[in-house]
């Protein structure tokens, strides 16, 4: 009878019909006579009664099984509907699992969580996390595409790190040394400048940093974009407020059960506040008493900027502008009025950065003067820089850390929450 | 008067208004008192009529020039327009260019194809892979999305390659030995088993092979795919088959210019031929006298197969199913009737391997003892087969190679064109 049906989505299943599902044993209890097996598939729980021989079916909880029966209306169960089983088949029995992945919320620290992945996305609410992530990442391309840009696929072992060679992993290639990207930032430039002019990319980027805080990977999601014929930096920030707005569309569309699920209310996202870097260190000096380092935030200064921009703007973005040419790499652009500082950007999202951005160099002479100033010996790289020999269109970008993203947007308590197989430094395994 | 007009691309001018437009030199000539620019922007190329004052205007060929003017109707472009001057800027120089970039075909070699690539992707020709590439890519991806399926991020820094340890690059992870991820098989398994059921990913793998062939890369883009609950592996090539089909249709509808430059025509795929590996090595023997390696097809085999397939089924693609066991991954479910072969399979495009994919095994014991049967120790896969502990439902998968996918869909003459910096054995650069 199963071969010749089809199997039945839990989500899908109406009353009278004979269904054959397929999922996990969420719970099984016994009542006497009766027994009733919560089985769970991707698209919700369903409540399977047992009856007659079926009555006292044993089963290990999280055992994946397929059960026939019928599709009846009820007013107990939150479907509206249950089934009386007509059969059950073992696919694959699960043994005794070493936590209850089947409470409201996940009771189990960090690190179980992560050392058993397969059960603990095995709950609902760890699972909407990833359901999230996906679509937020799907979202960032396809306003992308619609708009005009090329996704493109850039290298991750590379002869030269982005930022200039502090905190790169060192791989062997062949009989080479070579580096894992920190970043697409030379490629996307050099696509752009090849004439795509405006261009993303989805990919990992890597940073061998020592940090071990609750806001930092060593491998994660970068959303990069870059294009060309901006203006100004201005153009860039729009851009991103566009982007993510789009993203956060998205979710609120497709993602109602998650985000129920999770409690997330999603803001609408209008206009988000700038503020020049000596803006908000004033801010924070005047308001809270708190000295910042030279040119820059640290990460006990975003936090409350973070606050003081949600009771004073109502929002939860902020963007810092115009950071000192020091705090900045080579590539970026200098100010027109003022080449002390650069026409650059951060973006701030609950206190936490989640992006950097900044209108680059695309004059070959300034780009040289700008390497030597920072103590880069331009040889090493010559491929990047002769782009700016042959036509190089003003341009401009940003890239978003994907899980920074969902960590804040989700409210978790750790980014690591937000990656299936995070890396840090202790972390290898799965 | 450039600061308040928008810019406006060249595909979009229409007769009687003044626009702003932006982009390189393609060309300019001089006839007397009149000169014509050739102007190219991503959308397309633009006769810049230059008279009086502006005649004779001197400018470097990949120069990039803001052109303010109006657009006048005529029928001696293929636009039928084109743009009567009155102010040229010139935002960026170039230097005179290494080779020839706007001749009807690229006249450079691979090497020099590669080592300039801001230059070579200039040519019309050439940026219309990765306009395709994009195309393929995303459509990959929306279909999957529209079929249920989460995009997943998994680690490309692993602790074992998924193969059992050959070919793998290996770098340094903070105190610990790592290696790069030759494929997201044991991640993509653990995510459905967790519950996902259905999940794609669109990310680099890592080969560590020093082959030197026009179809090798060692970084590529896998198109990875695993879904649950699968009754049999010819489900699995059924999917593959719709994905294909709507990535064709896809780049079909959406890149017509492209295909028109490239001269591709697009075949509609219906159904794909299958034939077992015992099959196509009697067909080859038969046809071509060509002896094949043991329960495998060489890259000869592939070749003449391809034309074969061509000729008797008019099919560009062909599956070749059910390898021996020896041939493939220890964690291919073996086939029922006859477990010396596995449920596997290959598919083959104009001749070369673009896919693999399979059921796999899904019952724990049943997977250690493959896992010790090809001599690996259990132990170092732990937390891969612990996940085979708790209920893993049958499952099964592909990965497309994307750059071979591109590199046979638009005849290219190596693979290495599809990417726009490749890596192999000896480049690392740019």
């Amino acid at each position: 009878m199963s071969q010749q049906m089809k199997r039945s989505l839990i989500s899908e299943c109406t009353p009278h019909e004979t269904v054959v599902l397929k999922g996990w044993v969420k719970k099984i209890r016994h009542l006497g006579n009766i027994s009733f097996l919560l089985l769970r598939d991707r698209t919700g729980v369903m409540q399977c009664v047992l009856e007659k021989e079926w009555a006292g079916y044993k089963v290990e909880v999280e055992s994946v099984v397929q059960v026939i029966g019928k599709v009846i209306a009820t007013d107990k169960t939150e479907l509206g509907v249950e089934v009386l089983v007509e059969d059950v088949q073992l696919l694959n029995s699960a043994e005794q699992v070493p936590f209850e992945v089947n409470k409201k919320k996940l009771q189990v620290g960090l690190d179980q969580m992560l050392n058993s992945r397969t059960l603990s996305l095995r709950h609902e609410r760890v699972q909407a996390i990833f359901t999230i992530k996906s679509m937020l990442a799907h979202a960032f391309s396809e306003y992308l595409l619609q708009n005009d840009f090329t996704r493109i696929f850039t290298p991750k072992i590379v002869s030269q790190g982005a930022e200039g060679g502090a905190n790169v992993f060192q791989l062997h290639y062949f009989e080479k040394e070579a580096y894992l990207a920190q970043s697409p930032q030379f490629y996307k430039q050099m696509m752009v400048a090849g004439g795509l002019e405006r261009v993303f990319e989805v990919a990992p980027v890597y940073r061998a940093e020592h940090h071990n805080s609750s806001r930092h990977l060593n491998e994660y999601i970068s959303l990069d974009v870059e294009l060309a014929f901006i203006e100004d930096f201005y153009e860039v920030m729009q851009l991103e407020t566009d982007v993510i707005r789009y993203m956060f569309e998205k979710v609120q569309q497709y993602c109602v059960k998650e985000l129920q699920l999770l409690q997330i209310d999603i803001p609408v996202i209008t206009k988000i506040p700038k503020l020049t870097v000596t803006e908000a260190q004033d801010i924070l000096q005047k308001e809270y008493r708190k000295e910042s380092p030279i040119g820059d935030l640290d990460s006990e200064g975003e936090k409350l900027l973070g606050k003081y921009v949600k009771e004073t703007y109502n929002s939860d973005f902020v963007f810092i502008t115009h950071y000192p040419k020091e705090t900045r790499p080579m590539y970026t652009m200098p100010n027109q009025e003022n080449p002390s500082v650069t026409d650059s950007f951060d973006l701030l999202y609950k206190g936490l950065e989640i992006t950097s951005g900044a209108q680059r160099i695309h004059n070959y002479t300034m780009l040289v003067r700008s390497f030597e100033e920072k103590g880069l010996n331009v040889e090493n790289f010559q491929s990047y820089i002769d782009t700016f020999r042959y036509g190089c269109p003003p341009h401009g970008g940003f890239a978003i850390g994907l899980e920074r993203l969902v960590y804040k947007f989700l409210n978790l308590s750790n980014v690591r929450e937000a990656s299936a197989f995070p890396r840090d430094c202790t972390r290898l395994v799965p």
